[in-house]
């Protein structure tokens, strides 16, 4: 087999069969073939696309280019949540804690944030003495313990994603539904879980902008995940605007607390809710989503899920306390308001330009190995369709330094359009593709 | 500028300007744009096409990306004639020195062979004494001398081309008809002639097999190189079988001195007289084509063309007696015949098999370190159209290894269709491109 034989195949609109992608997989992850035939087949594929049937066997060969989890021994139908990116997203830090509570074990590999979308390692890194790198056994244990466990993503995971991805940013490559969908798909099927439920981000702050897109993004993945096995399902849910009101890591975890006590936002609570209410019932906890719901509800209203919250950081070596004492976490020696001009309704809050201000403060990096400030970010003191009189605070920028704390306040005052008409409430969640 | 930007801009459909298509081939050249954002660049035109604008860009970008060769001390116009590769062409070896024995200069610079089709330099090298490497002034002094000149074709002309070319061909982008006409004219208008007489093969023993194909090529060079300020022409040829009878470097070399001495082949006495004809006319050595085809049939026919072939060779170094006596050759040790196994017409000769037929003998080379054996090489007796009895030679193969000789003879008689109807002539010129 010829790579460059496989190239023009694709090229021409041929199909390819599994040898020959995971020929590809094998000899580009082990450094046979090059980078310039790699991308020369990307930019085919660009042109001449991928179906479902390639998009699987792709998927499947990236997921075998690197470690896979065996989740194995623990008991019970391991359930994963996986969101697409977004700002102000900690509902891991919710559904987690509510679906372990409820008998559903969540055994978590995440990633670092990137840009302008956060990561939940980072958050949870806020903790004091909390741990992400944990040892296989030590993993296991803390999900027996506290029925969840939140470790960063191994670095050997799907070792042709990293690779392959890294070539597609500089390659204009990155633009394609099957490519995109075992991207995605073959790190989530290397972490082990029984069941997947997906949480496609659509809107001006997503990768998605396009209800459509992001539909057929979903079904891409929920296809490619049965395919494989798993129990699979993807909500499309809003990112015109941030979720929640907290843009940050300190800031993000303290928010998953105040909605694991009953008190967090409105879109925050919906959505955690309605995702836990999934993962329960496709856990095998409940009988129907909406009896999942109804438990995952049960769950934070009893405080059965805030207790569970503090078994889990217990578990991975944090402080527990920090759930009733948020001086323990770490503090913002700044912090600059974005006022309002012109009295009048936030018609729209542009979700990117949030995470921009929010990384911009500190709280996210450009490059990999930039660090973060844990403190820093953003609290949002209006969103879309909330009335502001002339002087009110919107936002509120935190930052350990005053510099960057005043640039992203500058930025902040950006994302916010002011109008005269009060606009319609946004939908949290649009679909549930199953 | 950022390469990205360009890639994502063609992949898009867009039109490349002058300083995008620039910025890549300085880059590529220089060596900061890697490889893999040319094979994706190149894929994406392989599927969004150049317009001749963008074509004459990089064309003028490539040229300009190593030495241009600087004739303009060497007085008259200098004609330069290029084959877009073939079997069996030795025109080269004839049309220079009738255009040189009517006045016109002829400055060439050419390659070697690669695969099945041969290269005027090796050809040269089998006249004892030649040199084919020169320095500047004695190449402008072997053109004072005999009016024309024959060298090596420098490493440093079209170093884009070069790294572009080996590029496409492991990446399935060699198709193209923009990218064919850059790497060719690239070449042709970096080695400095004031005019150039393109000969585009057609047929199953060329790049372009289709009519259409080889025509629309030929518009596209004849404006690209207009555009430059050439003067231009084609003429598109047949390449169905191979032209002449005589296949190899020491054979090609004889079967063009006996062209000279008027004893040539029919097929290639009438090609290189309309090709030398016409390259009196664009070089004003003749007031029309047809007036130039007079002057090229009277040079040949009165033996000035061979006296100044004779020229040619003293002038760089090579024994001007063989064209007198062909003992003073390299001569093949051994040769085996290749026959008729049934009587009747051959209906076909395929030129393809022909030259790896001749490679297998050892006259051609598969990879470009490789040496070749000076006298090996093929003696087609039967071309398209005579008749055969059983036990008749088709062909004699030559060569220094018995092994070799045998192995090429076995491939050469799958070359030869043999049929019992007897089949039209073959047209030796299509067309003018002009």
């Amino acid at each position: 087999m010829q790579m460059k034989d496989i190239i023009e195949k694709k090229r021409d609109g041929g199909i390819l069969c599994r040898e020959e992608i995971e020929f590809f997989i094998e000899g580009y992850t082990g450094g046979e073939i090059p980078d310039y035939q790699a991308s020369a087949l990307l930019m085919a594929i660009f042109f001449q696309g991928l179906n479902r049937q390639e998009t699987f066997y792709l998927t499947d060969a990236m997921k075998r280019s690197g470690d896979v989890a065996d989740l194995s021994d623990i008991p019970g139908i391991k359930v994963d949540k996986h969101s697409t990116g977004g700002v102000g997203d900690k509902t891991t830090l919710i559904v987690a804690p509510i679906c372990a509570s409820e008998g559903v074990p969540v055994a978590k590999m995440s990633g670092r944030g990137l840009g302008f979308t956060g990561g939940t390692v980072d958050k949870m890194e806020s903790i004091p003495g909390f741990r992400t790198s944990l040892e296989k056994e030590e993993f296991r244990k803390a999900v027996e313990e506290a029925g969840m466990c939140v470790i960063g993503q191994s670095a050997h995971i799907a070792a042709a994603d990293k690779k392959l991805y890294a070539l597609r940013d500089v390659t204009a490559t990155v633009d394609n539904i099957g490519l995109i969908t075992s991207s995605i798909m073959s790190k989530k099927l290397a972490s082990g879980s029984d069941a997947i439920v997906l949480d496609v981000k659509c809107g001006s702050g997503a990768f998605m902008k396009k209800l459509e897109d992001a539909e057929t993004l979903a079904e891409w993945m929920v296809d490619i995940g049965k395919q494989s096995g798993k129990k699979m399902a993807a909500f499309i849910t809003d990112m015109e605007q941030p979720l929640g009101c907290g843009v940050g890591n300190t800031i993000e975890v303290q928010e998953a607390i105040d909605t694991l006590k009953g008190r967090g936002p409105e879109d925050i609570t919906e959505l955690s809710v309605k995702l836990a209410g999934y993962m329960i019932y496709i856990g095998e906890g409940a009988d129907s989503y909406e009896h999942g719901i109804e438990k995952a509800r049960d769950a934070m209203e009893s405080g059965r899920a805030l207790k569970q919250f503090r078994k889990f950081v217990k578990a991975q070596g944090g402080n527990p306390d920090i759930t009733e004492d948020y001086g323990l976490f770490p503090q913002a020696e700044y912090s600059v308001p974005v006022l309002c001009e012109n009295s009048g309704y936030v018609t729209a809050l542009c979700a990117e330009t949030v995470g921009k201000a929010s990384q911009l403060s500190g709280a996210g990096r450009e490059k990999k190995e930039d660090s973060v400030d844990l403190a820093a970010g953003i609290i949002l003191k209006k969103k879309v369709g909330d009335s502001a009189e002339k002087g009110d605070f919107l936002a509120e920028v935190f930052s350990n330094s005053r510099e960057k704390a005043e640039e992203a306040a500058e930025l902040l005052g950006q994302a916010f359009s002011i109008g005269t008409e009060k606009p319609e409430k946004r939908t949290v969640v649009y679909k549930i593709v199953e």
